[in-house]
């Protein structure tokens, strides 16, 4: 008989994770001779400890194919790391009693970098354990760090929304740079890259001559250099744009979000890093400023996903169901660019021993020479993950995004601690 | 001969600005026996003042017609009140001196509230100074604050954006709630009134059943009241989301986000608003919080644009000259709201003398019983300007906005002195 999948979001959710959702889910109801039912673990891999299991086939095929325009993860995330084998056996030995109880014979883990490495312990359940399960890994990340593949689902969407958003608003200070606003500051995810900080880079282009400032997590903060480099450019276009990831920091790993600067009222400054690089200018450099900190926005904005990211989101969940069905275990799809012009990727494999807890950083090469823009082999490297827009269709004006009705698993287990 | 018309643009700029400066091109070529060239005042009424005019008849048709589709003020816009008559004879004897160089007989200018008091001001050249102009003003303003008009264009844009952005971090953070972030705080503008975080209720409707609570400028800021329904929220959905106005304030009028700092007109510089909230809610209830602050780019978000707002900043224009033309001095053209369901509306007339200097406040029949939320009355008002989407066009997975050559005309006056 079919044995049934688990599949659960975990980490930091994005505006295509639930595309990923739908692939994994569509591919799983195109074979159901190989696949029961898939069992989505309510708020990630807790859900498959406490055995709290959702049953997708209770969902009909429009909500599930509504996922894929949908942002957020639709059956809840977490921030949960499995321990060592080791370290914590009873973690394990629950796992497979939940996925014994439940006939469950694949796992499907969607998530980042920690995920990958939960994803990798239950691969070796298998062999360690004797529970015979495929374990693969589906690629989800803003930060865009996971190893071997190309890109990370996830990753093209903000990239787009941080450009597209950087231009509107340079044009804007534009307008106002006369008797008003000179700076703008955006301040970006990505605390240990900065891929989402380079996407800013784009909001310039042959046909936008946009100034634009980049502090990257890459490059220790000089702030002389920093107010030269800005004086420079409102010289030359009166205004100024500046893109700061959350992980820039001073030469001593403080992050600048860390300044501790007080108010009119003597009350300490509380917010991020934008807000301190915006007034540190004005301090030297007398400009008026405004600044804007995009925070999960920028994450959740399907509504100016790259097709391109949705795509890929998709195919990783497809790719990932198939390799479960052609006998994989331990891997995790991944993206192959062949291309750049014209873009051109296929799907490819990576075995999970070299994925988890490998961080992939920014090449130093597509960082600029002076610190603070981006080269043109990142330009190549980014334009075409954020090709293409995917509109969510929209009603009385907004959205129409699913909520799935994520009826339960009756329970056949005795509850377990956390 | 036909007169050349001067237009500009003031204040603030919005996503569709640009559509009304569209509007009002496109029709006075289309006109070009009654009206010459439209000079456009660079950087606002100081292009006026100091002779730095544009001549817009070196744009193509194409280039024009693509103002429709960006965000921002193509000729710069400025922070600039004209004084009264009486207190700066100087300036008006200036732009009379202006005026009569390049023979212009049409005065559109493009703005708000404090614009339209200079509108007016230039308005009454004819009588009290024996020029004959014929001054219009096109509504703009993101704050939806011009009394007559029904709404203001710009304000539609900055509601989808508003309430889309929070939907969509709504969802995010609804998945991350059971290990990670319960709340997430989105600060919006609207210094005096809560038309924009009004918005932010759009987020949730039958289908949305999400958490939202409100901060307007309208209702004095009761800590105590504020942590006891952010709690129930989260008791009942686990997560809430928090949509703060600049505006809102303490009692004693102090902003929630006062910085000490204050712009060009002395008004205290805002922006802050959210991490004062979300850290004051992590002190009393515990709760993790995420914060974003949209500033500039929930007006410069001509991605997301309303359709209804882009059509009625057009029509704005388009009404504008056609009133001119027919002879009407010191009016703004209105949008007057014919029936709500099925939407409809229709151009109206206001005299500038009953428009400048008013400010329209929400009704307080907008804002629900315990001062959190927006009742039915006003979600019936903010619906339909929302409603339809007005994609720009995209090259390379970016938006493709235009910017104009914008060609100076020759000057033949002195220069002269702000």
């Amino acid at each position: 008989m079919a044995k049934n999948a688990f599949y659960a979001q975990s980490g930091g959710v994005t505006a295509v994770i639930n595309a990923s959702a739908c692939g994994v889910i569509e591919t799983a109801r195109q074979h159901s001779d190989k696949i029961g039912k898939v069992y989505a673990g309510r708020n990630g891999i807790i859900g498959a400890l406490t055995e709290d299991l959702i049953d997708t086939s209770k969902e009909s095929d429009a909500a599930i194919a509504a996922l894929r325009h949908t942002p957020s993860g639709a059956f809840g995330s977490c921030r949960f790391k499995l321990k060592s084998l080791e370290d914590n056996k009873r973690e394990y030995e629950r796992l497979i009693e939940v996925f014994k109880a439940h006939d469950i014979g694949y796992f499907f883990y969607n998530g980042g970098g920690d995920s990958a490495d939960t994803c990798y312990k239950v691969s070796q359940l298998s062999e360690k354990m004797g529970y015979p399960v495929q374990a693969v890994h589906v690629p989800k990340t803003v930060d865009n760090d996971l190893p071997i593949t190309d890109n990370c689902p996830g990753f093209g969407s903000v990239a787009k929304y941080i450009a597209v958003s950087t231009r509107e608003a340079s044009y804007d200070v534009r307008s106002m740079a006369k008797t008003s606003t000179k700076i703008f500051v955006i301040e970006v995810m990505g605390r240990h890259a900065g891929w989402i900080a380079a996407a800013g880079g784009l909001a310039a282009d042959a046909e936008n001559d946009i100034p634009v400032v980049i502090l990257f997590p890459e490059v220790e903060f000089d702030q002389a250099k920093f107010f030269a480099e800005v004086k420079a450019k409102v010289d030359k276009y009166d205004y100024c744009s500046v893109v700061v990831s959350e992980g820039a920091h001073w030469p001593d790993g403080r992050f600048l979000a860390e300044q501790g600067t007080r108010d009119a009222f003597g009350h300490a400054q509380l917010g991020g890093a934008a807000p301190v690089v915006a007034n540190m200018i004005k301090d030297e450099l007398g400009y008026k400023f405004h600044w804007a900190v995009a925070d999960y926005m920028q994450r959740a904005a399907r509504h100016i996903a790259s097709k391109t990211d949705v795509d890929q989101a998709y195919a990783m969940g497809k790719a990932g169901v198939e390799m479960a069905l052609a006998g994989d275990n331990s891997i995790m799809p991944a993206i192959v660019r062949t291309s750049n012009n014209p873009y051109a990727w296929e799907v490819g494999k990576a075995p999970l021993s070299e994925v988890a807890n490998v961080e992939k950083m920014m090449p130093a090469e597509f960082i600029s020479e002076n610190g603070f823009g981006i080269t043109e082999a990142c330009r190549e490297y980014l334009v075409p993950l954020i090709q293409g827009e995917d509109y969510p269709p929209y009603e009385n004006g907004m959205p129409k995004y699913v909520t799935l009705k994520n009826e339960g698993v009756p329970r056949k287990l005795d509850p377990f601690e956390l």
